[in-house]
């Protein structure tokens, strides 16, 4: 089974909150501005899958994770590092007791997915996100980027992730 | 948020296995031969989400379920009874806790989709399923489907989800 992995989760471990954006930082000119994907990539909805993650604790989150054309394709040829143009989402939501389910099951072991609560991308670019390791990260909440300071704790976290390219999540097959 | 429903794992939660496979019981004629679902529908992998699924317990599974074009449309058009041609995917994983995500998270929160359990599917065809709903069940494992006896469960427990034409998964947004 081919692994890749993707973890913007990982931030959000550490933090307490989900919010992140890619910026370019750690640039030799400290004055550099900061690179944000300020905008929602179109048709994410619509990209196939990459896996399902669940994280416990504050974050008590449920995630489908995506790609687009060019992420799929190197998941599936495991090909690292991710071409530019590769997109990964990762849709999260609350991990919800269904009371639905467990009544028709006659037990508590049901969980769906409940609120949406975020959306994160991992966006490659080799050139414009040089600085974070080729990857422009963004986080938005109700359709809203998140604020800088949490921003700068995406490309950290998910740069111990170097052996595959800073991508935590594998693609299931 | 439009909502509809799917849970072949109802049938695993009572059984302790996943395996159902579409047939036609109960009819007047108690001697009609089943109904199988005994191809695996092509393509299933690059179907687009419909939500993510997790059940504890014995199952201890985490499931992507996706739907081909006639389901998604059917879902974000809340539009019920499911049209002749819909096909609902449910991809079965280990729920299992990832060592490396909770190494860099510092504790351990992280799960992600191990090992790959079963596949099933429903297959809407209103008249070649008329006697289970106008759903055929399907379940595969290491792509052989599952027997008869278990099979037979799957039409009692969907049919608890009348309301949402015994379908228990919900469309996330």
């Amino acid at each position: 089974m081919k692994r890749t992995v993707f973890a913007l989760v990982a931030v959000a471990a550490t933090a307490g909150v989900v919010a992140c954006i890619g910026l370019a930082y750690g640039q030799a000119n400290q004055e550099a501005a900061p690179i944000f994907v300020s905008k929602i990539p179109s048709g994410y909805r619509e990209w196939r899958l990459i896996s399902v993650a669940h994280e416990e604790g504050n974050l008590n989150s449920f995630a489908a994770v995506l790609g687009n054309e060019a992420a799929i394709k190197a998941y599936r040829e495991g090909k690292l590092p991710f071409p530019d143009g590769a997109i990964i989402a990762a849709l999260h939501y609350s991990h919800t007791a269904s009371e639905e389910n467990n009544k028709v099951f006659g037990r508590s072991q049901s969980f769906v997915a409940g609120t949406p609560t975020n959306i994160q991308f991992m966006v490659k670019d080799s050139k414009k996100y040089a600085a974070t390791g080729g990857w422009g990260f963004a986080h938005f909440k109700d359709g809203k980027p998140g604020d800088e300071a949490f921003m700068k704790t995406c490309f950290p976290c998910h740069n111990q992730a170097k052996a595959r390219d800073l991508v935590f999540t594998r693609y299931a097959p």
